[in-house]
Order: C-alpha cells, then structure tokens, then sequence
C-alpha cells in the first residue's frame, strides 16, 4: 500500500497510517491468538468474542476513514483462520434459484471481474444501545457511540456476480453466509434481490480495505459491504451467496437485527416466534442518527474569556443511500434550533478524475446519487452562550426529511436508538464540564446514569427533568464525581 | 368502465361507483366553469383555483380506493381545457440530454407502448399543515388529514419512455412541465433520474384513473405519476419531459415544496434565494404518518355500556416504495403502547393472476418489492379504558425504522407535518366526545386551537400542557362548545 506510486491528483482523502499492532496478552487464551489488534479498542463483551468500538474522540479525530486499528468490530464467535498463502484460494459459491450456479475463487474474483473501490460507512445496528440500557435493559451489549466506522472498500459489484449467475423467476432474496461457526449455526443473513442488483445500492464483495487485506477481524478474505444498511447485513468470511424466494432462515436473521414493537418485553420475547419472524420489523436501512463528538464526555473549558467560541462538532448519518440534509443544534431544549455546518467527504471521491484507479480498483462515483457515507457537522458557540445553557442537543434530517425524535424507541434488542443526542453542561470553578449520555460498555458515566440513579425516569420526554403531573421539583446538576 | 365484462376472478378491490356530479354554481364565475365536481369537497383557497380535500371521515368510508369525487386536488391556477375530441391529439415531448428527442400524442403513446394499471397513493406534501398553521402561521394554506387519495392509474412505464429516448451521458434530473400557466410561469418540477429508471420507483405517465378518462381537475389527459413521493412531483397536464444536468429551475421547483430549515421565519425567507436552491431542502418522498379516521372529530360515544369496545381506526402511509411496519397507540401520552393491527389492501394486486387486464392495463406488480400506497391499521379499545384516558395518540413507524416524532418539525411552507396524531377525549354528559387536533381550511374546532386561545404553546412536547420550569398547572379539558 504505502509504497503505490501516486501519480494521480487525487481530490480525495486516503487513510491514515495504521499503526503495527501486536497479538495482545488478553487474546492469546481464545481461539482469536492470532489475530493483530490495537489495545485503544474498548471491549464491549468481556475478551471473547470481540466485539468493539474505539474511544468516541480517537474515531472523530482519525478524520473521514478509519484505519483498521480503530473500526469497531462485531464477531459473534473465533475469527475464522485463513493464512497468507491460501488467500487466493479462497472459495465461495453463488447457488439457489439462479440458472448459472458457480463456484468462485478469490483468484477468480480478483481475475474475471471489474474490481471498485469506494468510501463506506458501517454502522451496527446497536450503536448508542448503551442508553436504551440504561432506560431498561434489552437483550443487546452496551455500545456507545463509536460503532461506526469509514473505510475504503476495494471489491465486485455484486450486480456483476448474480447477472453472470443468472437469478431465476421467483428469486427475490439474496442470502449471505459466513464461515463463522456458532451455537445457532453459520452465521448468515439476506436482503431483498432488487436491491443487490441495484447500481446504486453499491453492494460489494470485497477483498481489500483501505488498500490492504481484509484484517481478520475484518472478513480476511472475502466479505460482503452492503451500503446503507446496518452492519450485520454485510456477512464478514463469505463462503456462500444463495439466491432465494424467501429470507433467509438462518438463527441470526431472525433473532439479531430486528426492532420488535415497543411493547414486546425481554421475557414475552421468549414466546413470539411469529412475531421474531415479521419481516417488517427486521433492519435493512439505516435510520437517521448523529452525536456530538466535540465538547467530549468529561471535557472540561476553562471560563473567564467570555469572548470565546467553542466549535461543537459531530457526525451524522442516515440510511438506504440517502444523505442527511441538516444538522440542528439546540441550547433551550428544543424550543429553538440552530443550523450547523455540515461537510461530506463523500462528495470528494465523486470529483475523482477519469480512469483513478485506487488500490487496484476503479474509483468511479461520480454517476451515483446515493451517499454511503457519514459525514460531519459544526457550529461556533459563543462560551457565554454554553455558560447559560443547561445542555446542547443534536438532531438530523435526512433527505426524506425523517427526523431523529426527541424519544427513544426502546426495544427489545435495543437496537436503532436514535433520540436527540444530548450533552449536559455543569458549571463548576469557573470551568464548563460536559457530559455525554452514557460510556460505552460497564464504563460508568453519563448524565442518564445519574439521573437514574435520582429514582428519575430518563426517557420521560424531557431527559427525567419534571414532566407533566409531577410533584417533585426539577432536577439540579450534580457536581463532578 | 361500468360495461366492461369481469370475466376474471379478481383478488383485489375496483374502485367504487363514482356519482353523477355537476358544474356546482361557485365555479361558474371562474375559468373552472366547466368541470364537473363533487360538492362534499371542501375548499381550503376560497372558490378558486381548486384546492380541495373530503372530509375525512367521507374519504376513510369509501375504502382503500378513493373516486374521482373525493380524491384531494392541488390545482396552482386555471384547470386547462381539453375536449374528449382532441385528447387523443395531446401532444407531448421528451427532450433535452437525450439522444432521440421525441414528439408524442396520446395516441402513440397507447399505441406503441405497453400499458399498466396498478394502485398508487397521492399525498399533498401540505397534509396535515392545519396543524403547523395553528402552532405559528406558515406560508401555505390549511390541509387538514385528508390531502391523500388512492385511485388505479393506467398508463405507461417512463422507464420505457425515456429509454427509448436515450439519456445521454451527463443526465442526472428529469423535469416535468404541465399546460397550466401560472403567474410564474408553467408549472414544471424534476426528480432524479436514477429514479425514473428505476422500475422499482414505478413512475408512470397515466390516461386513465379508476379506469376512466382522467378527470380534468386530474390532469386531463395526460399526467405524471410518481408513487412514494409527494404530489407535487406528479405533474398534471403533461406537455415536457426534459432530460437535465441539473434539478429544474422552474419557480415551481424552488420556491414551492420545501421543508427550510426550521428556524427559517417567513419575512427571512424572502431573502434566502440560496436556501430555497439547496436541494437537501426539496422533497421527494413522503415521510411516515398517520391519523385517525374512528373516532371522527365531534363524534360522541354514548357510555354506560362499559363493557362495549370502541374500534380506533385510520391510515398510515410513508415514502419511497417503504412500508409502513407498525402502528402503535398510547393512552398514557406515550408511557406506553399499544401495537393496532395493520392492512395492506395493496398487496392483494400483488396476487393477480398472470395476465389479468384491467382498464386496458396489464395487473402486474407480483415482481416488485416497493409499496405505493396507504395501509389501514385497527385497535379495540375497551371504552372504559377511553374514560379513564386524557387523549388517544397513534405514532407509525416504516420499514427503514422511521417513526413519526412526538414533535412538530415547524417550516415556514408547513409541510411534511407528522408528529404522533393526538385525540383528545371529553368526558361530558354520560358520553365521550372526542377531538382532533384541528378542522381542515378555516373551519374552527380541534384542540390546538382551543388550547392555543388558552395561550399555552401547543408544540411544547407536551400539546400544551405544562412543561419543566413552568408556573402554572395543568390545563382542563373544555366543555363542549
């Protein structure tokens, strides 16, 4: 990677350097002793599997693309195994109800096909889940804020795949397994077949990521990115595409991915496999989201230069290609709003010149008008005006103008958690401290905590200050721990 | 219509039996004195041009289908006049970045073309602006919950249209322009090319509505379709389709169907050319919303039957061929909920046997994964639990996990308007009378008024009653007026 010559001018930004990681102490006793990772990656369920976000502020700080060191990770079990040498060997199948069924090498793909390499963002599904734990426990693990992440993805079209397979009359799902073995099974999943073969859905079997090797953690050495879409779509260690009439039935379609009625508690679950089945509750698009990345939790500003600004910034994304349209900031709890300064990197690769070839790739947007990206926001605030303020919410609007809500849905799996983003200000020794929701994992922190643990319900429409009907009186910001 | 032979056995509901209607005497003075229409419609801008939805009770009792008698119109001016004589002469172009500009009539374009009828739901981007009219006047007029209407469209695919003219290389928009003159010229619009390719999406070029010749008030005799997205875009009166680089620049298009930033007031809006251009600001698809049709406004539910269920009934609709994937319903202003049962008369089209003609229009939409259309949802309701309740609230949440927010998203053209749908309940006389949010056009009633002449902010998260930080109690119910 490092030593391609660059002799484009290129209108785009390239990653960052990865650092060179080590197996860590922590991984050489699970069966994942071989994989290479960056000990500033938080783990959100104990050492084994890895499933993880960085800290919010490193993932901000590394800009538009995240380096492999940093993009969040969600196995569900041991990394499969693939050395160097049998990479290109690698095979994966395109089967079901398609007229052409093939068998595919890695060298085959790399071989027969027109490779691309574009900018994704993927999220997981439980990205923010933490506070719907904190509201009440789901079935999910506590992810902050941070599991998200932005890579050059180097691949096929995965249109060019099935037109070659041919799908058949009455294919309408497209299901992908991995050779990740679980208690459940492989781990597998599917979308509908209109979007796989839509151009502007982008969705990709890749075999590079940021120029290099898919990282184990990453799907070394075939995995699908599906645009858009949350993560769990995009099946890491592609062994097969299975060309189907009905969604797939794998363990981890039906029970992951899923934002069930609201009212569905953890124990009914148990009992409503019918309900666990509705297609029309499982996640495909993304919905819109944002946080604020700048003031960070904790952070504190020193007061007394009443003149000052503070940029608050952040990210924002929305789903199903679509791009988000405005930022809105508000100091008075949403009785007024502010409009930020929105940038998309995104738009930059669509400005790539004619014939840019990237990591063996083609970088060819520029006909495209859906946005596969996040991309970041921010406003000046005068300090003056943050010292008067009991806390700064965040919300976006996508394209199709669906809004983040001032309410959580809670569910079941906690999944899609996408209120107002919300940044409590305490004033305390001439000083600002901020502080965000929640902490990923068992990290304790965060205003909902807090409010919490005052006996307050933290989902009560007004953050558990006194709603309607209450007695008791509103609640006063607590001084640092 | 009414003597074509049903020889086939059909899984889906035709439309129902339109009335005889008249020129009504207030249009005689107007350039609308000759087009026949139903009295029951209420005018939203005074006798003329013709804005106009049904009451919303008439339009939820005709069923999945809506007549030409009922269904909404959004007329800017003059309905332009076509005799039966010369329809088949209409001519229209598609030009522009295409590579075989052409000149067609409605005779070619139902000679040389295949012909399609399916069901598409148009919704005003204003539905529902009453509301925001209420909470701080906005420069639209008032719609209340009945801008929507669901009618068979028979015509031709514009993916077979502008395929056959050939977009060049550079195309990017398609701009629509109608025969109706206005003060700023005609009126004309664009959505995406990617778009109009897109089988999917379903934009169509339609003669026929319910099987008839299309009504004037509807675009006699040739119109644009687009399901998915707002009405706005489906222009009537057909006359170009041009092929475009760049969104259309018609005034129409800019200064028209836009939800601005929301801290935008109207005397700012005058001088923000630049904000009006900013196409993150237009809208395209619809949003996800819903209201409630049962109980009616003013309607009084007679108690001391406790045992009796009460069936709370009505619409939900989103946008971009999404689904609607549940309703839910509060009692308890949204501490909890309640999930209602959902219909989706639509997916009985998608059962027609193969090659089912209606209206001259093969019935086919077996192969598509994209909705167009309205669903109805249902909830039994104990009415000793409607007693005990201060309002009823129903909220829809799509596909793509996008729910209607407990806020209102104030604009200054008021559109999009879709926060939860609140009824107030009235406990007076041994009966319930219950109250919506408002009454379409100038028409007083509905409980953001009343509570607004209480001089209580109806958008404070809380319909108006009291906030965190406020004085004053909680504000009773009225007795009827």
């Amino acid at each position: 990677l490092d030593s391609e010559p660059d002799t484009l001018e290129r209108p785009y930004p390239l990653p960052p350097k990865s650092r060179l990681n080590q197996v860590l102490p922590e991984d050489l006793k699970t069966p994942d002793n071989f994989v290479e990772r960056d000990p500033r990656l938080i783990r959100l369920t104990g050492i084994h599997p890895f499933n993880v976000e960085a800290p919010l502020t490193d993932l901000y700080d590394e800009g538009f693309l995240t380096t492999k060191d940093l993009h969040y990770v969600r196995n569900h079990g041991p990394v499969p195994r693939v050395e160097d040498a049998d990479m290109l060997n690698w095979e994966f199948t395109i089967e079901g109800l398609v007229s052409k069924p093939t068998k595919l090498t890695l060298r085959g793909l790399l071989r027969d096909y027109e490779q691309l390499t574009y900018p994704v963002t993927l999220v997981c599904a439980g990205n923010r889940r933490k506070e719907q734990n904190v509201a009440r426990k789901t079935k999910g693990f506590s992810w902050g804020a941070a599991g998200l992440s932005t890579a050059l993805w180097t691949g096929v079209s995965l249109v060019d795949l099935l037109a070659r397979a041919c799908p058949q009359r009455g294919a309408r799902y497209v299901c992908f397994e991995g050779a990740d073995k679980l208690p459940n099974g492989y781990y597998a999943t599917s979308i509908k077949l209109s979007w796989a073969m839509d151009p502007e859905r982008g969705v990709m079997v890749a075999h590079k990521m940021n120029g290099e090797v898919l990282h184990p953690d990453h799907g070394k050495p075939v995995r699908v990115v599906i645009p858009g879409q949350i993560g769990g779509r995009s099946v890491k260690w592609l062994k097969r595409i299975v060309v189907t009439r009905e969604p797939s039935d794998n363990w981890y379609h039906i029970y992951d991915n899923r934002v069930l009625p609201t009212m569905v508690t953890p124990e009914a679950s148990a009992d409503l496999p019918e309900v666990w089945k509705d297609e029309r509750y499982a996640i495909y698009d993304l919905n819109t989201n944002s946080a604020v990345c700048y003031p960070a939790h904790d952070e504190r500003v020193v007061l007394g230069q009443v003149e000052e600004v503070y940029k608050v910034r952040g990210y924002a994304y929305t789903g199903g290609g679509r791009r988000v349209g405005r930022l809105e900031v508000t100091l008075d709890q949403g009785r007024s709003w502010e409009l930020a300064e929105v940038t998309y990197p995104e738009d930059e690769y669509r400005r790539a010149v004619e014939g840019d070839i990237l990591y063996g790739g083609r970088v060819d947007i520029s006909w495209r008008d859906s946005s596969f990206c996040w991309c970041f926001w921010e406003l000046d605030i005068p300090l003056a005006r943050l010292q008067e303020a009991k806390d700064v919410m965040v919300r976006a609007m996508d394209d199709s103008m669906s809004i983040q809500p001032r309410d959580m849905y809670w569910s079941v799996m906690g999944m899609m958690n996408n209120p107002w983003f919300r940044v409590v200000i305490h004033k305390e020794d001439g000083a600002l401290r901020f502080e965000h929701p929640t902490q990923p994992a068992n990290i304790p922190g965060g205003w909902m905590e807090r409010v919490k643990a005052e006996g307050r319900n933290v989902i009560n429409g007004f953050w558990g200050e006194k709603a309607p009907g209450e007695e008791d009186g509103v609640v006063e910001a607590e001084p640092a721990k």
